[in-house]
């Protein structure tokens, strides 16, 4: 019996552009939702520009009504400056689907590549390569984009991993949790 | 004409600790009105921590119907792992005031301490000191709260040295921004 659809969004936060994509699993087939770019304007106090990435996500989450999250555990430099600010978009990509009550994992970089492209130290050309040749009726994807598709992808896999089946948030979530 | 009554939330935002204040500022005069420190569980899951967070502020909001927020530029080591946490935790100090609408206002510690000790160099010590002068009726404060009663007095002589009275948001809200 082929398990239940699962619908998986994926994000990869920044301040200046959080990327969203949104894939369904079933079985072992992966087909494309939706995906999109989420830029604040630099022109905005600080709390407005992480309201405007709460108020997208929100929206997001209620347009496509994903049963789990993934979020990016995006590449630290050393500056702590832009650590913290980052700290700040990346709460928004976790609030939100919590919120929502839905599991959220979070999944390194390294281990977003391998799952795409199958080495952690692949380039963002082969990661955008990888989403068209995976997801074909995405289109044309921005790095962002191609990234947060790409967190959707790990977890896909990763939940595959743990043999999670449909949704069954209680163990999923606590799976999840362990995990992340 | 004494200006109307302000009252001001102050927030020091940690992820372990989060202490808020809420103050009223009438003409000279600053009045406590409440205090306390939300203290998510080390056990949950970090999204949750995050929402535990944003529920509680979201509840002292609602409860305390602020006019202004203050929000501390929590002190920077350089480790940038911890800072990348700390943004997290401080988003949710920044957001859920924006959300309800109200100007946020940013103030580094050192500013902070000035305002309430008179000396950027004070230590925790001073500050419950002149906490405790300075709004009797607190009573006895843990550390966090200090800090955010803290922030807001600041807020409230940075907000009258820029010669704000009543609320009066665009204006408010446009100084505000420009000082943050």
């Amino acid at each position: 019996m082929t398990p239940a659809p699962i619908r998986i969004l994926g994000l990869d936060p920044g301040l200046r552009r959080t990327g969203w994509g949104v894939i369904v699993v079933e079985g072992a087939r992966l087909s494309h939702v939706a995906h999109g770019v989420i830029a604040p304007k630099d022109s905005l106090p600080f709390a407005e520009r992480l309201l405007c990435l709460f108020d997208a996500i929100t929206e997001v989450v209620a347009l496509h009504a994903p049963d789990e999250a993934a979020v990016e555990e995006t590449f630290m430099n050393n500056n702590a400056q832009s650590a913290l600010k980052l700290g700040h978009a990346r709460a928004m990509a976790l609030l939100v689907p919590a919120r929502a009550g839905l599991p959220v994992a979070e999944y390194a970089a390294k281990v977003v590549k391998k799952a795409v492209v199958g080495t952690g130290g692949a380039d963002k050309d082969q990661v955008g390569f990888m989403i068209a040749r995976l997801l074909p009726l995405a289109g044309k994807t921005t790095e962002d984009a191609a990234d947060a598709l790409a967190v959707a992808i790990a977890h896909a896999h990763a939940r595959k991993a743990r043999n999670l089946g449909a949704p069954q948030v209680s163990e999923a979530s606590r799976l999840l949790r362990k995990a992340s």
